[in-house]
Order: C-alpha cells, then sequence, then structure tokens
C-alpha cells in the first residue's frame, strides 16, 4: 500500500471513499426496479434509465471529489478522465453491473478505487439495496451489512477441488476464454453463475475461492483488486501478471488455489 | 383461491405464515457465512451445517404449526409429512438454493405456501439476510423489504424477444431440458443465472419476464406459485399443465409471453 509514501492519512481517504459511496447510492437507488426500467419504455423513449443513473451517481462523486480531493485524478466510465496533481486518481464505476441492475438483482454494486504510483490504496464495493459495504485499506478489509460488521479473510484452506467457482456469464468470452473457464470449472466442486461484482465481495469474505472472468474494463476492477488483496487473497491477469489495466482476471482466496487455476487456464489456452 | 371455501379468515392464515417465517429466519441467519460453513469442514467432520440450519428451522415452524393450526397438514423436506385434518396443508422449504446458501449469496429463501382441496392459498419467499419477504395471497401480491414495501404485480406487456428470462443452473436438467431451455434463451433480450428461488420474486415484481427450471421438488415450487399467480402471473409445467408436483416449470409475467415460451419449448422436445 503506497499511500504512507504520498505522506496522507488512509482514514482520511477511507472517509472520503465512505462519503464517495454515500453520495451515489440516492442516484443508483432512485432507479432500481423502478417502473420507468421497463424494457419497454426504453426501447419506446430511448431512455435509458441505467445510463441516467449511472451518469447521476457519477456526477454526485465527482462534484464531492471536486470539494474534497480537488487534485486528486479520476478515471470514470461515463465522464472521462481528470488528470492527477496529487499523484492519487480515484476510478470509479457508479453501477457495475447493469445487466443485474436492470433486472431487479441486488448483485450490482458502486465501485470505488484509488491508486497511487505504487498500485492500489484503497477499494471499495456498496451495495446499497442490501446496504452492505465492502472496504479494504491499510492493509485490512472489513464490511458493513444489515447485520452489523465483520473484518474479511479470504479461504485459506481450501483447493481446487473443494473450490466454489464464480462468473457471471456461461460465456465468460471469447470461444478459447470459455474453453479455458470451462477446464477450470470441471476441476471444482461448485461452479456458479450472476452475481456480478458481488462475487468479488463474496470471495473477500471468504465464501468463495475463485472469480474468474474475461472482458473486463478497467473501471471493473480496480476496487475488487484492493479488496481482495487486502483481505489476502491474489488477483492477476490469466498470464499471471498483475492487473494494470481490465482484461482477463483471476480472483482467487489464497496463492495455493491462484497456483493451480492459472495452470490450467494456461495449458487450455495453449492448446487453443 | 379456495381459503373461503374452508371458512377461514385469509388474513388470520397471513398472520401464521408470518410468524412460521419469522420463526425460521433465526435458524438460518445463525449458520449463513457462518465460519463453520466452511466446506473443507463439512467434508472433514461429517458436519453439513446447511442441513443443521435447514433441520433447525423446519422444526421451528413444525413446532409453531402444532400450536397455532394442529390440524393442518405439513409437508416437509426434512421431516416428512402430516395429514391434513382441516383440508389446509403447508408446504414448506427453510432453505430454497443450498448452494447459494453454501456460497454466501442472498438469493436463497424460506418458502412458505398452504393449499386446500382447490389449490394454491397463499405464498411466501422470505430472505432474511436482505430482510425481504414477498407474499401472495387473497387474489394480492406484495412485499416488504429494506426500502419498505411494495405491491407486486408481473409484468404485463413484454413480449418474448424483449424478455428477461432467468434459471439457476445453465445444465437445467437432461439434455433435451438443456435444448429447450436454450431454444428459449435465444430468442430472448437477455438470459440471466444463479438466483435460485429469487427469481420467482424478481417475476412476481416484474423485473424479469420468464423463470423457467427442471428437476424441482414438490416443496420447491408451491410458494412460487401462490406468489406469482397472485402478481399477475402463469405457472404450469412445460406441456402447459397446471403444477401438481414438482418437475419441470415455466413461470410467465403474462399468458402471451408463457404461451410463446411454452411452444419452443414443446417444439425442441418433440425434436429431441
Amino acid at each position: 500500500m503506497g499511500s504512507q509514501s504520498l505522506n496522507v492519512d488512509i482514514e482520511d481517504l477511507i472517509s472520503v471513499a465512505n462519503a464517495l459511496a454515500d453520495a451515489a447510492a440516492p442516484e443508483t437507488l432512485r432507479h432500481f426496479r423502478s417502473n420507468s426500467l421497463s424494457i419497454s419504455n426504453k426501447d419506446q423513449a430511448g431512455f435509458d434509465p441505467v445510463t441516467v443513473a449511472d451518469r447521476a451517481a457519477e456526477k454526485a462523486i465527482r462534484s464531492l471529489l471536486a470539494d474534497l480531493r480537488p487534485n486528486d485524478g479520476i478515471l470514470g466510465e461515463e465522464f472521462g478522465s481528470v488528470e492527477s496533481r496529487s499523484g492519487f486518481t480515484w476510478i470509479i464505476d457508479p453501477i457495475d453491473g447493469t445487466r443485474g441492475y436492470m433486472s431487479g438483482t441486488p448483485t450490482w454494486g458502486t465501485l470505488i478505487a484509488l491508486r497511487d504510483q505504487n498500485g492500489p490504496v484503497l477499494g471499495l464495493i456498496d451495495q446499497p439495496y442490501i446496504g452492505e459495504r465492502f472496504i479494504g485499506a491499510g492493509g485490512r478489509a472489513w464490511m458493513a451489512g444489515p447485520h452489523g460488521e465483520a473484518e474479511l479473510q479470504t479461504r485459506q484452506d481450501t483447493t481446487l477441488e473443494a473450490a466454489v467457482l464464480f462468473t457471471t456469464f456461461p460465456e465468460i468470452g471469447t470461444e478459447p476464454e470459455r474453453r479455458a473457464f470451462e477446464a477450470v470449472s470441471s476441476n471444482v466442486r461448485l461452479t456458479r453463475f450472476g452475481m456480478d461484482c458481488y462475487a468479488y465481495a463474496l470471495l473477500a469474505m471468504g465464501q468463495v475461492d475463485l472469480v474468474i472472468e474475461a472482458g473486463l474494463n478497467a473501471y471493473d476492477i480496480q476496487a475488487p483488486l484492493a479488496l481482495i488483496e487486502a483481505a489476502g487473497g491474489v488477483v492477476t491477469d490469466w498470464s499471471g501478471q498483475p492487473l494494470t489495466g481490465g482484461g482477463a482476471v483471476i480472483a482467487a482466496g489464497n496463492r495455493h488455489i491462484h497456483g493451480q487455476a492459472l495452470e490450467i487456464v494456461r495449458e487450455s489456452l495453449k492448446q487453443s
């Protein structure tokens, strides 16, 4: 964690991240499960309430950042980039999992990450419908939810054959990517689908052991990455390299299971 | 709804159903996301916390029914059947979606249904982690959740090509069943996975349009059936017949889309 090098109190940055998530929540919840989300409305009027909610939430976050951290950079999905003058950059995705959001499932999340020159400083996943927030920062990870607060730690003692694996879509990505995923899937105890970014929160909680996805954007993975690393897990791309942008991701609860999954993925891709 | 024929106040029965769900919730929540749920623990000690929670919750429900409705029948997963002396039978599944429960996803539910000689009287789906409860009874459907209460109505204006389709596992069931599902899936706007019984709540809410599953047990579908019919939807088996036991299910927001999906399923099964 590189925040100390910039001489900033991590607690202050956590407060800012919480304030940003608090500012986004009313905007995302306003349209969640609203009648205006009807797909036929969207088709008929050219009105896309997911985009409306996404943009309103990102505006709320950017407006607060302009007040609280005017020298920090911003990388966001809807309104482009602001260059950093402080060394810190916020990476925000107000509604990650828009298809889940459109379907009414509480599996989407607001993603807020902070990086400095050395890498991730903080990652936050907020699920405001359930009222759950997951934060990794300063070498620890924790959550607050409807049944209280808890420290988070990834599961350290599971091997591949006992593992629970999550991804969002069975198609995964390209055809070789799908085959590589299925090669891992055929070696685990249970494969489940459809959780969007909530799967990464479950990994940080130690409820699941692997999340494998492809085709992610840079702003999709930075918050999960910081959260999972702070909870004791390992996140790389499909060649085992650190994630710089988006792309294909293997996130695991421990180094052993990460290595096992990575080897199967590499072997499968080699044969494609 | 046949409850009037037995001269019982539907409001009383709704109160009983709520009390049963309230009694089950502490038992299911006690083990949800607990460390004892670790899969390795289960394998090592032969201790299955899902079964422990399931049985404790069913015991709590049965104990309360013995007090409140001693003459009603009971059909439950864990402790067999009690014959009805009143004409009413409660059908209970304390944890529907055990694989979701084991993975920490708040997509499992406590299912409570009541039938009389004429069919479903009441259906309740409870998701106690989120704090959401969905009830269909007496010709109406409603929910209570963390953001308030709402009447439920299925989406009435969607056609197949604009539909959102849910199921839990991409494998569906047998190979012909999987092919029939994929034939429907290839005609809809969006297919999503992994929601367990929560998918039926989303259908009742008008958030999704179709839930298609196979291999269900009788106690899996009675509560969703009563909820969805009360919310304006249609539920049958894959040949279009009323559901008496479990098996393969097509649940739809309206009669039109139900007919469209049913036709594709029948055509696909004919070719298998």
